[in-house]
């Protein structure tokens, strides 16, 4: 195969880089006076001035007095992000609800429908339908214009095109969600689409327990387990866009059957359905309630519901110890259920830690709840639809002017 | 934390990204005209003169006619790597072997020097005294600048100093060794430290079985089980360096205790005592020649080699789907003795990747033996060592012309 490392670089590439990095500061840091972003991007003054300038006349960022007091001397002027800027559809399909959210830069949930849904297999049209019936008005009663839809689901997608490879819990193999989505809206808007874990993991990494932190991982507990993975500061894709599925990592051989077809997989041996088995819930009734019913009873001391706790911890524990091994994190962030059950089992993963991982890594890392909790697959969701134009902020505006609302 | 997008790009960053990608193209893909530079970098004719220029007036590269004919009018010339241009000692300390090589750019191996070593603890001290003792004549005979030292070591290796956290099959735990090459050497030149498997793996990646993926995973069988993960084109590293160490993970919960504390580890089950001991081969023998042993009598049809070869194959294909569901690499290239063994137990491992991988990762990944073989662990230690002069061609020449040789 020939040896490609890509074209070179020409001085061209110097503004669209730097305003993409005013904009992503902005966007992640919340409102930044120009000293500051001087500060952070080491530019000089006047080029900081010149790129804030051009950001604004593309209508992604104001410039104000600032809004809380800063030090003495004349306040250095405060930049932040338009009210009335760009803004995405995030779309969450799940195993027990759908949810759509118009999000603006910076995070900023404007408006937000989840409604629940029946754990059973569908087919993928029905549920871009039922999307299209909660997000369709929440797009109608927004004015800023809309750039992008991003789409999170709990299956395994293909990177290069949003198609659903399987979505095992929802009953899909080979689905074309984005497609699927981009006609139900009728939308001349890029749809992107990328699995829950994975979004969750991106969301974490910037607005939630992996802020600041180049090598993390998180790990979502639901019916299925999934694993995203940060490395270096960027999420890990892999080939096809299927790395981090941790949750199809072996923890025992001789388990009980995966859906995978394989046996024993983390995901068997610690999902949702096994907590619930061993507590002695029915596992098909399974969702939140049934998950907090365990959580009630071993809080009253309950032994069965200690018990079952105790065996889910026990192999979370092997798990967790087999993906510090494997990516050397500094964190890893449990996330859906797993947060819930986190300080049942958090002894049992430290001690599985100290047992099963190389000292060197199991010695810095810590294992932390998710901080975004429920909103984490909506928030990375929007920021998977949010990267072109920050990779790149001369993309916007890229609708007709005399469709955005007036300034 | 804060938040850190780094800095911003200034004009100047421009010729030195460009300068590196140059020298990177000739280190890698060997002469080209600068006609072929133009179309690869993607940069004005111009451009890649003055670049090309800078580099030969570095004394890096030589431009000439082309030393093979090409098509009809005037031959582009040439331009190639300097024969005289800078070297690095490229150190293997493994666990049966010290081998040392000087290495120039283009991974040309000017020579290299291999001593056996008893496989029992030692201490740093001494192999580096043997290092300096068979490396010493090398460096004494050849002319060129050395630039770099870089060491592939059988342990894991903290990746901002050097420092070797453990190498159990040496008895070593937190040994200086950057340090100690360094003073032996009296060396002003910067020594880099490796992990035997990451620069196996950047080596195939650049010059074996690797070259041209993006996504792949080097997994290497001794006595212990190494992994070097390159994603995205890049080596995975982890918050310390420690990340790919996948002769860690649990395959066998219930397995036998394992060197780190934990038990069942992949590297219990398939490293090379593991093979050795179930053909009813004394393993504290180990080496070559013991696993040479076994394959000699499976040829034959030796009941008891032929089920321990089995034995292997099977842990290291539920090790190898576990890795495919994780890294979704496009290929995984077995080295070590790994590659030896791999024609009797690649069936197994396609069966393991059937039933064990998610069907996504599985159907698109090929796994295929070493290419570079013994040699991997030395060229991998040498691109180490060039790394900061590639990443940056302006750090050379950085001796004083006088010590160069005349051209």
């Amino acid at each position: 195969m020939e040896i490609d490392l890509g074209q070179g670089r020409s001085t061209d590439q110097v503004r669209p880089h730097n305003l993409s990095m005013v904009l992503r500061y902005l966007h992640l840091a919340g409102p930044l006076s120009r000293a500051a972003l001087t500060q952070r991007t080491e530019l000089s003054r006047s080029t900081v001035a010149t790129l804030v300038a051009e950001l604004t006349e593309r209508g992604l960022v104001v410039e104000g007095p600032p809004r809380s007091p800063s030090g003495p001397g004349r306040p250095s002027p405060e930049v932040r992000l338009a009210d009335d800027g760009p803004v995405v559809l995030a779309v969450e399909v799940g195993v027990d609800s759908l949810a759509v959210a118009i999000v603006g830069l910076g995070g900023d949930v404007r408006s937000q429908v989840r409604v629940d849904r029946e754990r059973s297999p569908v087919a993928a049209r029905e549920v871009v339908a039922e999307v299209h019936r909660i997000g369709g008005p929440l797009l109608d009663a927004q004015p800023a214009p809309l750039v992008a839809i991003g789409v999170s689901i709990v299956g395994v997608v293909r990177r290069t095109d949003g198609l659903v490879r399987i979505a095992p819990n929802l009953g899909w193999r080979d689905e074309p969600l984005g497609e699927l989505v981009a006609e139900a809206f009728g939308a001349d808007v890029p749809v992107l689409v990328g699995n829950d874990a994975d979004l969750g993991a991106l969301a974490e990494h910037q607005r939630g327990a992996g802020v600041g932190l180049d090598d993390f991982v998180f790990l979502c507990g639901e019916v299925g387990v999934g694993g995203g993975v940060i490395m270096d500061g960027r999420p890990l894709r892999g080939a096809d866009g299927y790395s981090g599925e941790v949750g199809h990592v072996a923890v025992n051989p001789d388990g009980r059957p995966c859906r995978c077809g394989s046996r024993g997989c983390l995901e068997t041996e610690v999902g949702e359905p096994a907590l619930l088995r061993a507590a002695g819930v029915d596992p098909t009734r399974g969702g939140r309630e049934a998950v907090d019913e365990v959580l009630h009873a071993a809080a009253r001391g309950d032994e069965r519901a200690v018990r079952a706790l105790r065996e889910i911890g026990g192999w979370l524990g092997i798990g967790v110890a087999g993906i510090v091994n494997i990516f050397n994190p500094r964190r890893v962030v449990l996330g859906g259920y797993f947060a819930d059950i986190f300080r049942y089992v958090d002894d049992q993963i430290g001690g599985a830690l100290n047992s099963r991982a190389l000292p060197a890594t199991g010695a810095s890392v810590e294992v932390v709840a998710s901080r975004l909790g429920a909103q984490a697959l909506l928030l990375g969701a929007a920021e998977l639809a949010f990267a072109p134009l920050l990779a790149d902020p001369t993309l916007f505006p890229g609708v007709p002017t005399e469709t955005r609302r007036a300034g």
